[in-house]
């Protein structure tokens, strides 16, 4: 079969995978999009999904409508099984794929270093499926709560658990803590508030490791003033369905234990033979190309690259970027001309905590409460994909914000 | 144990029990409100959700923010797996809960009158699971569809066929052509839309079963108008997990099939030993009470009552109306007053087909197209719970009306 042009494939929609494909619209290439979901996960924001503030739908884009200004660019909704690197193809659960360039932009998966019970126990907070899941589990223990007797039963109901003080595990505490304050103080009248507790747990000696030690402590201090229980130094060592054990000997009764601890780039099934470094990412050139393969292009979460020594975070921005990086090496490789490095060019880090609170660290300067919490909200917003979910975001904060309300709080079926 | 008040317990947060629940707020009396969801669920827009045009939120409402008003009224999470009348308890999944008033509000199941893979294969729409699951259904038969190269299978992926041709059939026949011509047309370019088709199959011999002849007549050539194919006389007697066969012989290859034909009070499997009639609705008196128990009442698509000869329909006024009234009857009857008779007020009925087309049969008088369609988004709007469920509904109305979208096309994962 005669192609006209290349054939790109891009394994992942996340911000990477949209990013290259955007690149490559309207160039002399064909490309395919392959992801296992039929939308696009705005997942910065996914923690408010958890705690009940955005409705999925919200955060969630749909791939055919950012496509739609594309016409070279296609979509595949499947499951990736396997790469044949060697035979340039893709195994899909819908068929197998040939390509002449491979874009690899799976993202990262948890990692839970080995604690025992964590895989089976622990609510993760990666994906739509799994927001919804921890939404659900949160109130499904407010509904126990309010009609069990036993008072520890009801303490343990009541008792969440974030692993991880990173910047998912501090927003997320947050959020929780402002749920349990506001919205549900008000729908359970019959429970005493003082025994919901929310406690989060940093096996290091502070919260968000990397930024500076000010913006630290007042992340820490907020949140003991929203009423979390920071713990820091506190080792996982083992989660059971309704404990977490840690190191020294205390268990803590909790059914509920949020998991952000951890990631890693490829899960151990998943049987792709690239060269895997630390944290399960994988080794790429500083053209992002693999260093085996040069038709081939790692990204994002998966892809491990340092910069100035330090590996660089697994965060949008940086996914971002090199999606346009590996776009445009592809159209290079294709001239004749060689791909060029990555550069990342880092703006900084924005972690919100509640109303009226944040910390950012930009171009080196460091901000906290009213006016980082502002830039927060604007750089989020600006970034939402589509008009109609900048709205939709825009009215759910506006209602949180001036009512003290959430308004999407279904405990949906688990099917 | 001493109780101060009477204890009210009342089955399904629907229509009928909150509305109920509503009538004894304030009242001497001690209520508890149980549901196997959190929240309630705005019937006669679920078809929307199936069709993509609004998020479960948007039509869901927790039941709890509906109670901060009503200090005497709780909630309980709960399945209700059985009755014991004479002991005067129900038995939950949380628990036997005894009662000195039982209100039963429980809705209907669906009913397939035996039709072989029914249950199996048809995708029934009473509940927001259902929705939710018909909607990743048809989303998904397109992304099938996209790269489906044996034309037969893609015609087979894109027919989506409705069974029932009462109203939330044509609403659903009406919303799901729209669907199909507006954004999945944009979404799918590759695909051609003349693939794609909707049936409507009705057993009987017009659409609208109850409205006048002109009414059935103008939705059905509206609906043809707008691409769907309505099948009258057409008696459905086997569904598969790829046909539809219908009386005479012919097979329609589909993968869809849209279960609206048939409701029924209680399931099959349900054990509450109460004297079922027609359609396995529970007979009552017209005091709503129970033949056999003065103090169980029976409310909604539940229960079965006639009026001028008739049986009362299993639409939302009704059971909104009998929540009302039963909450007045048992108190009167703790006041020794004598409990009064139901008597259903009609406002009448209203059916959408699309944009800018209704019928409408208020007051003995009939009205079609945009008079009609502007009156439905007002009733419906206004009987919406909540300002904010109110303005999502009108921000999605407004969104397709103007734009010619759907911005909810997500295909959720199964779990």
């Amino acid at each position: 079969m005669a192609r006209e042009s290349p054939r790109v494939v891009i394994v992942g929609a996340g911000f990477a995978g949209l990013w290259a494909a955007r690149g490559l619209a309207g160039a002399p290439v064909q490309v395919l999009l392959v992801d296992r979901n039929n939308f696009h996960t705005f997942l910065p924001l996914l923690y408010q999904v958890a705690a009940a503030e955005l409705e999925p739908e919200a955060i969630a884009y749909p791939v055919r409508s950012i496509l739609r200004r594309m016409p070279n660019v296609d979509f595949l909704l499947a499951e990736v099984d396997g790469l044949d690197l060697a035979g340039q193809q893709i195994q899909t659960s819908a068929g197998t794929i040939p390509y002449d360039f491979l874009l690899l932009a799976a993202g990262s998966t948890n990692h839970f270093f080995g604690v025992p019970g964590g895989r089976e126990h622990a609510f993760p907070l990666k994906t739509m499926a799994d927001a919804v899941a921890l939404r659900s589990q949160i109130l499904d223990c407010y509904e126990q709560a309010a009609h069990q007797t036993d008072p520890e039963q009801r303490r343990q109901a009541l008792t969440f658990t974030i692993v991880g003080g990173g910047p998912t595990g501090v927003e997320f505490a947050g959020a929780l803590a402002e749920l349990i304050n506001g919205p549900l103080r008000k729908d359970y009248p019959r429970l005493n508030n003082q025994e919901s507790r929310v406690l989060l747990l940093e096996a290091q000696d502070a919260l968000l490791p990397g930024l500076p030690p000010r913006l630290q402590a007042y992340a820490r201090a907020r949140l003991q003033q929203m009423g979390v229980e920071v713990e820091l130094g506190a080792q996982v060592e083992e989660i059971t369905d309704s404990a977490v054990h840690i190191a020294g000997g205390r268990i803590i009764p909790t059914e509920t234990v949020a998991w952000t601890a951890g990631v890693q780039g490829l899960s151990e099934t998943s049987a792709w033979e690239l060269p895997v470094v630390r944290g399960r990412r994988v080794a790429v050139l500083p053209t992002l190309q693999s260093p085996d393969h040069s038709n081939v292009y790692l990204l994002g979460d998966l892809a491990s690259l340092e910069q100035a020594g330090r590996a660089l975070p697994m965060v949008a921005s940086v996914a971002t970027q090199q999606g346009k990086l590996a776009a445009q090496n592809i159209l290079r490789q294709l001239r004749g001309q060689p791909p060029l490095p990555f550069r990342y060019h880092d703006k900084g880090s924005m972690v919100t905590i509640g109303r009226n609170a944040a910390v950012a660290h930009i171009f080196g300067r460091s901000f906290t409460g009213f006016p980082a919490w502002i830039l927060w909200l604007g750089v989020h917003l600006f970034n939402l994909i589509g008009f109609r979910n900048r709205l939709l975001v825009m009215l759910n904060w506006a209602w949180d914000y001036f009512f003290f309300e959430r308004a999407v709080r279904l405990i949906l079926p688990r099917q």
